[in-house]
């Protein structure tokens, strides 16, 4: 292309109606700068004193140290709760910011490391800025509660990948700790107890079978008529049981992990308490757990029931009442079991003899 | 739930032919296991002495570190060129995977950071064990080639959000360097040069209005038809030239930034130069640019054509043959352009009086 045949083309360029743009291709560049505007106040908020500007190539974050330092990362996706979101509106859209802020904040502390920021990746068909604003609000909100900063993310507009008002939404966390703070379950020993902080609800794991059981067809409609019905046990609908949100368990652990009390933790998300547990367990110990003693909210025996679901199956899908979980001498035990009110022992650690042994044991019997 | 009532369901435990289950819900965690499994060993490759096991609950890094360090960290996605490698197939899943990795590199080194590690969020309707190994295995293989560590990422199965054959593909990536190295312009003044590193194609931006010039409806039979149709300038397919890859610039910008050649520099993605080069400029700064001097890849050429792109538009989705930017004084600029052959001067940085004025000049004139 030579000058010249730029020239001849100026007079068609800003606002003319002739040729092509990306905005009727279905992308609007400046929608999406408008709406990064509205929430970046909040998530300017999150910077606090190591976090650099917003809108560069990347964010920046001063890390001060006076040694060598472990990064805790992760990455991870709400999944179809966002479904629920889609049907049931409004202040759901900063809820499910909220959860995948959580989600990972509690994936990092399950090995000893305290959240340092935060990126997201919202994918939509066709951006509404009111919904942008909600979900990275909620993120920017979540993040501040936590701690750490909000250093970017990217939003994508894709007409034909997702439907118009649905988006996917994933999000990345780094976190950081020393060596001989990290906690990987190495220490854990026959003997050592097993305690259960308890869920509010799903948190973001098994949606896609809850809302095959509530049978929902994702007509907003219907779905919603399901959704506002009301379920035994509860006195909540079962759009605001499934709709309860991830917590985050930084509060509850980091006071632990400063005491040094834990030698594994497990945060319950996809694969259940049958699933998780065992990447903090060292091959020779078995987690022995009775179910009995922890509380199970009404949404998951419901779903259990009308889901006629297997108990193996139950407690591979969904976190039935255990969010997460910490691993203790009995010594330590006791005193998280004083100093934290809703924990509970689950379990005890036993010797596993062999691999043939399923490392977590006394879910299904 | 009791024990008792547990027990009774002990018959219908694993394996059992009654209840639904996760995998009749369409997410079949052990297929996810598999697949990840199969791409263990080449991520596992890329983890060196400073990457931690892979399968926990978040990947570690062990930064080692005499001072304080600037962690830079960015996400992005692949965006719609995806919707090409679902048409076209094969070895274009890892082209994608590659795609994202160096997209990600590319955007903290316009900081001057240089990679440390990198996770991914894979998203699909059902879950295709050689779409994933190729895909992952991609990104596994660019993360060698950038000397960083693949730490993890997350493979979610949404069946109702994404169509069978379907995915969608972000990365997230964090890099470091020193407060003193940090690249971010603020040293650029008039009389500085612009230099541009040359573009391979699209690299991953403007695919969706691409898309639409060329016709593709998303029917693959269709739209391979249009897709190996050569177009005029080239020896390439269409399908060929938007398939090219997008490259990582660390090999050649790395020695520059070694030698503190560089007072500024821009990745040239969604938003085009236009967008991109401000995001590094001073704001009395303007950069102006000569389309003249450098080569555009004949798809551009003919994607502008096909489309009759305004002059404004075209520099803003596409990177028009310029995939990456520095800026340099004329002492350095001069050393940068005898040390890489590939690099053009495309422009100088004169002084902006008013906020009012384009921060980039030149494009449409």
């Amino acid at each position: 292309m030579t000058q010249d045949m730029q020239e001849s083309f100026v007079k068609d360029a800003p606002g003319a109606e002739i040729g092509m743009t990306y905005k009727d291709a279905g992308v609007d560049i400046d929608a999406k700068s408008k709406a990064i505007d509205r929430v970046r106040e909040r998530a300017q908020a999150t910077l606090g004193v190591h976090g650099g500007p917003i809108g560069h190539f990347g964010g920046t974050y001063r890390l001060a140290t006076s040694g060598d330092q472990i990064l805790v990362a992760s990455a991870d996706g709400v999944g179809t709760k966002l479904r629920l979101a889609f049907t049931l509106g409004g202040e759901r859209h900063a809820r499910v910011g909220r959860d995948i802020v959580n989600h990972c904040v509690n994936d990092i502390l399950a090995l000893g490391a305290l959240p340092l920021f935060f990126l997201d990746y919202f994918a939509t068909g066709r951006l509404d800025g009111d919904v942008v604003e909600s979900v990275v609000g909620g993120i920017a909100d979540s993040c501040l509660e936590n701690g750490m900063a909000l250093l970017g993310g990217e939003t994508a507009e894709m007409p034909d990948m997702y439907a118009a008002g649905e988006y996917d939404l994933a999000g990345f966390i780094v976190g950081a700790t020393r060596q001989d703070q990290l906690v990987d379950g190495a220490q854990i020993v026959p003997g050592d107890i097993v305690i259960g902080l308890p869920s509010i609800g799903l948190h973001t794991n098994g949606y896609t079978l809850a809302r095959q059981i509530v049978g929902l067809t994702g007509d907003h409609e219907s779905d919603r008529m399901l959704l506002t019905q009301s379920f035994p046990g509860s006195s909540q609908t079962i759009g605001e049981a499934l709709m309860e949100g991830h917590p985050t368990y930084l509060p509850i652990v980091r006071p632990l992990l400063e005491q040094g009390l834990v030698r594994g933790m497990a945060h319950i998300t996809g694969g259940g308490l049958a699933d998780n547990l065992p990447r903090t367990l060292p091959a020779n110990c078995i987690a022995r757990l009775d179910p009995a003693v922890w509380h199970v909210p009404p949404i998951f025996s419901w779903l259990v029931t009308q889901g006629n679901l297997a108990i193996a199956e139950r407690y591979r899908v969904f976190n039935m009442g255990i969010g997460f979980v910490l691993v203790a001498t009995v010594e330590n035990a006791r005193k998280i079991l004083s100093d934290v009110p809703s924990a509970r022992q689950i379990g005890t650690i036993v010797v596993r003899l062999t691999s043939d042994e399923s490392a977590v044991q006394g879910l299904s019997c």
